[in-house]
């Protein structure tokens, strides 16, 4: 399972990352930090945050190939936490972009006036090429992440899909300089996610695939036991 | 199932917030917000980040009471997330600290030298009050928060505990300005707890839990009914 890791193997592009400098962030729409200054049953405190978009994520199933479909991408994040810089400049031969990739749930930021289900539903679309009805979209439950530095609400959603959905190769929002590819796993891949450290995943997808795991899988393998 | 929320109505003390404000963050020992230039595939990119501490956190399970351990505490991100400021003041009438009240693993940053098992075992001491020797905290799996904005990593472990191993009644290190309280649930209510939104909990700890219940809880349900 995953042991040729061709999902990782195809993204020669996206990983081909150079000319990396870390440079000081003075202004950022996505990023801004503030103090919270407080008093807790009468003692003065401080605590320093990062304000951050909420967000919305889906662990999606397509039931005519009985697989999970998840997307991967080049994370800066993750990439930065992997490797060093010197004098704000990381040599990308040391590091090479791959360990910035990530498997993650198509999900996306809440930052435009819709609701969290039309949000999903344009991710949906952008990032994997599924138009899903909206009362396909459906609710699994909502927490929040990052509560040391950021306490933003990710709303995780559920949707079943079949190949007739499919109206692209998805792929992000290029005009926003997304570079996404849809990755799919058969349940028992997915499973073997799980523990494999040496992929970088969210713990909010290893939540999505277990509770799928535990609450849905049997469901598939019932019908398809049925079928034959 | 956590009709009452005996575990919230405990928390009078912590959830006394007042004098709120809202000011800017200028330097933090916490909170770095950098940002990294790069090409992608021969395409200039540019992408906003914060740098925050990698964590470790535990899953706990007393089997002296059959009970999960969590901790609650009073988080300033999650309570801004959910309330508005004028002028950089907060109406705590309006918006009781209750807000930010959340319920998590036992968990802590990696910022001294030490191994993230001797991190772990630390911070069971401190927040919950148990000795747990360094061969019974259990690797689960590690992964990656905020894949965002931060990159950072958590290394989640699982400890059965037993109450002799209780040295105190936990709460936190008192000298960095931690106030915590320990919750302890059987494994029914920590289940509804997955589905809760009402209940402020990371997705760390939605995956934990639901891990503990596919791998272990059965096979602590079958000693109990052997016991009898």
């Amino acid at each position: 399972m995953l042991k040729n890791r061709v999902w990782l193997l195809q993204k020669q592009i996206m990983d081909k990352i150079c000319d990396v400098r870390i440079v000081d962030c003075l202004e950022s729409s996505y990023i801004k930090p503030y103090r919270m200054e407080y008093k807790q049953n009468g003692r003065q405190r401080v605590w320093d945050l990062c304000k951050v978009h909420d967000s919305v994520a889906c662990i999606v199933y397509n039931s005519t190939r009985d697989r999970l479909l998840f997307v991967t991408q080049f994370r800066p994040g993750v990439y930065m936490n992997r490797c060093s810089s010197v004098n704000g400049v990381v040599d990308t031969d040391r590091y090479p972009g791959s360990l910035g990739l990530t498997l993650e749930l198509c999900a996306g930021i809440t930052d435009k006036d819709k609701t969290v289900e039309q949000t999903m539903q344009e991710e949906l679309e952008e990032e994997i090429g599924y138009h899903v009805p909206l009362d396909r979209i459906q609710k699994v439950t909502a927490y929040r992440s990052g509560v040391g530095t950021q306490g933003s609400k990710q709303t995780l959603f559920y949707a079943v899909v079949r190949d007739e959905d499919r109206t692209s190769s998805g792929g992000g929002n290029d005009s926003e300089g997304e570079m996404i590819q849809v990755i799919e796993m058969s349940p028992s891949e997915a499973q073997s996610v799980l523990m494999d450290e040496s992929i970088m995943r969210p713990p909010s997808l290893l939540f999505a695939v277990q509770w799928w795991l535990a609450n849905h899988a049997s469901k598939f393998a019932a019908k398809e036991a049925a079928d034959k």
